[in-house]
């Protein structure tokens, strides 16, 4: 039987960026299908019925929903031979803390969204801290899981097509801040898989703009 | 080597009995340290130093944190013969999307923390309304995963300790509303895994109370 699969994504989306990342790593063809959230597809609305929201992986009619869980489903499911996650579990435990560090921590929407300049000092001060931490788990590795593109790598990377909006929002300079991880950003971009999927920076830049001015019409 | 197992845990915290539970599956030994989140170990503070929580898992000096990440990890180092997870990626995604959808959804804290009358009452609607579509996924079968006592099992049954704290508070009966659910979570119960790990739900209702006064006295 032929595969079909079906990735329901919105672009600036660093949640559907890991699910291109992590199917273009396995070299999986897939039917990508642009989501409009104001008006989510009839597709969307059943195959993610609980939460309504893209990325889904709909792979032979049946979805997979949330985007580590899409990572880990692919992982399991294609290309065996170039595995993301590692093979030993304390590895895999690990690699998952940190995967799910940046799910609990990272927030771009409170410092590009934050309405006044305190609620953004504070969010850009834990925006900082967490990629501070982050750096220090990578330390001086090429990948957060050694010397192989990785799942931590994987679920990090899409957030660098945020910085630039990020930095211009909050007048920092993640280079400055975490040299390492800017330096691992680079090395990642090199990779077919990644620059493939992120969005050109400066288009999520203007992406932002959009949203703010439509927020503050309403 | 002689395996040393220890777990920093605190008693009512439905996060720690998850890790029990699924030690107990898997026939672990297992050294129980109970923390005082008041003065926490330095044990805690060194194996856990990025959320400083409870449950950590401590395997032959190695850490591993987060409920759910720990009972992942139990499941692939131990008793294979009795997985926890099923072993397609697609039941896998599933139980693993349910227990996402707990850990981000379930506040029992909402509820029996909530400040005033109209709080509450959004508190326990949200709560229900998670519990409903739970029992919905549920359905007929005797376990979320159908026949055998699973990891969504492992990781929703650990509330089922605090449901008279709930009921209390909120006035409501969760045998009224999901009489199914109540009826699975009695099954759970018959476990040894389970009935050793959840503590009574008069004890968690009068720490409760404990709380809820050392709160108010602030």
């Amino acid at each position: 039987m032929a595969e079909e699969v079906i990735l329901l994504d919105f672009w600036p989306s660093p949640f559907g960026m890991r699910a291109k990342i992590a199917l273009r790593e396995k070299g999986v063809d897939f039917d990508l299908r642009e989501e409009d959230l104001s008006s989510k597809s009839p597709l969307l609305l059943e195959k993610n019925p609980v939460h309504k929201k893209v990325p889904v992986l709909v792979h032979n009619g049946k979805p997979v929903c949330e985007s580590l869980i899409i990572v880990q489903y692919i992982d399991e499911t294609w290309g065996h031979e170039s595995p993301l996650l590692p093979s030993h579990p304390y590895e895999r435990a690990r690699a998952r803390f940190w995967a799910d560090y940046m799910d609990k921590k990272i927030s771009v929407g409170g410092v590009v969204w934050a309405p006044t300049g305190e609620a953004q000092e504070a969010a850009k001060k834990e925006f900082i801290e967490c990629l501070k931490v982050l750096e220090g788990e990578l330390g001086d590795k090429a990948y957060f899981g050694g010397e192989r593109f990785g799942y931590v790598d994987v679920s990090l990377i899409p957030f660098y097509s945020w910085f630039y909006a990020v930095e211009t929002s909050a007048n920092l300079s993640i280079m400055e801040e975490c040299p390492k991880l800017v330096g691992w950003a680079k090395r990642c971009m090199q990779r077919e898989s990644v620059a493939m999927s992120l969005p050109d920076q400066y288009k999520v830049y203007d992406f932002m703009l959009e949203v703010r001015k439509k927020r503050r019409a309403q």
